[in-house]
């Protein structure tokens, strides 16, 4: 298994995700922009927008190579290699307040000197609780992750809560999921087999956002859940341009602005000091974006 | 000329400004809250919400001191020292896509160990260009500096085009204005002379606000031109969040989140790609957002 046939497989996920969330969403369909990287390698952007369900949507794949960044050869103290690094990534913002927010991204890296990793994650963001979407998910991950090894649920469900925390507001991005990096071969897995919890976390993603649009997707909202949503998607914001060290890099290495800021919502507010009503289904969302919660036994 | 008279002023300031632009507005009061720095000090952020002219402002005064920051002493190679910083802080964003963004921040910073500095800037962000408003500006503030300093105005307005610069969208954040950091006494002025120029920019700013809202606020405008608003408002998060040293130094030292993030907009939206039509207004205003430009003979 080399690098192009990760790539490729990357690539298929991308196809096999556009249609089926193009069914989920049932009017719009994905537009793709191919773009190329001056220091070689590519992409295939696609956004949906203004659909039935999906209000503003990304799914990207990507596959550059070229001379290491400075910054990562430093980071880990290495003379000068090239690197292949491929990967999907996607953002999906609901129209409607009771679907949550989804994030999926999947990558791998190698460099010359025979340094690999993968590396990804899924996390889910909701406007308004749900207590049976939340324990879907973490039960799928749950079931997912220990096909492969009796660990790594409880290693990246905990990664994630720490990865996908807003610091300066003390609070999670939302529910979580799983976050894991840097994942190479080891005493357990082989390269392949490391591959292959990957691909079932790519593969995963579908039916658990099938589930959440389709048990959400109905129902009523108005002026009040609208703007609660907006201020949701102001912390989204605020965990992606502060926080998501996937961005910072991605900016600050001059990667492709429209690609990566995909992941921003349309229409997102800020409220100075607000605060929600106590009892209000807003103040309970809140009380829920705390880390360590174990979500299978709520 | 001590620090707590330098904090006085800076309230003052904050008095001046607060009941000026609620005459402007002719609507809303700025709403006050205190607060308190566990550390020590504290501050007064005052806002005004969903005004006739303002859509959302914040003018905001701290005096905060206690030990200083270990990034500040390693920055500056120096021993551990006890710190005292005050400072106002101002962002209005409009209702009307014709008035500009507005954005001021003065400051004062010592240190026991005989430190000391002045900075701030100030800079105007407006969805539609305004030759005459950006004449305007630009030339108050050449006038303001030169009274104090004949090179200041050149220096500050470039340092300005280099500050609010969004690298990753290789655009200004708007026509720029003044930056100035670390200021202290120098050859051709005393710490008092430095301070009476800070003053000074100060008083600038009602005068040129007015002259901005004043020129632009009953022009007309639709869903188009809101539209446009809310992108620029999405590039104006992008800068804040991203780049801003301010607003990093303080999300970063636990400053008081709701404070610093007054500045976010009202409604910011993101649209994947998008590209004003060329020969519209949008498009014109986009021509503007370069460094370099000599504002006082376009």
């Amino acid at each position: 298994m080399n690098k192009e046939e990760i790539a490729s497989w990357f690539q298929e996920l991308q196809d096999s995700i556009c249609k089926n969330v193009e069914k989920l969403d049932g009017d719009k369909e994905f537009k793709e922009d191919r773009w190329e990287r001056p220091g070689g390698g590519g992409g295939r952007s696609r956004v949906i927008a203004e659909g039935n369900v999906i209000e503003k949507g990304g799914v990207n794949f990507s596959a550059v190579f070229g001379a290491t960044p400075e910054k990562i050869l430093k980071k880990l103290n290495l003379p000068k290699a090239d690197f292949y690094a491929t990967g999907i990534s996607i953002v999906l913002h609901p129209q409607n307040p009771y679907v949550p927010i989804i994030h999926m991204n999947l990558r791998y890296f190698e460099m010359t000197n025979g340094i690999y990793w993968f590396g990804g994650g899924i996390d889910v963001t909701p406007h308004y609780f749900n207590p049976e979407n939340a324990k879907y998910f973490h039960q799928y991950l749950q079931q997912t992750c220990t096909r492969h090894h009796h660990d790594y649920y409880d290693k990246y469900k905990k990664w994630a809560d720490d990865y996908f925390y807003i610091k300066h507001r003390q609070e999670t991005r939302g529910i979580g999921g799983i976050f894991f990096d840097q994942l190479k071969e080891n005493e357990k897995l082989s390269k392949e087999e490391v591959f292959a919890f990957v691909k079932d976390i790519g593969l995963a993603f579908y039916p658990i956002y099938q589930e959440l649009v389709n048990s959400n997707k109905d129902k009523k909202y108005g002026e009040n859940e609208l703007k609660w949503q907006a201020l949701r998607r102001g912390r989204y914001v605020e965990f992606n341009l502060v926080w998501d060290r996937g961005t910072k890099f991605g900016l600050d290495t001059n990667g492709r602005t429209e690609s990566i800021l995909m992941s921003l919502p349309p229409m997102a507010n800020w409220v100075y000091n607000h605060q929600p009503r106590e009892g209000s289904s807003e103040h309970e969302m809140q009380q829920w974006l705390k880390k360590d919660i174990n979500w299978l036994k709520i």
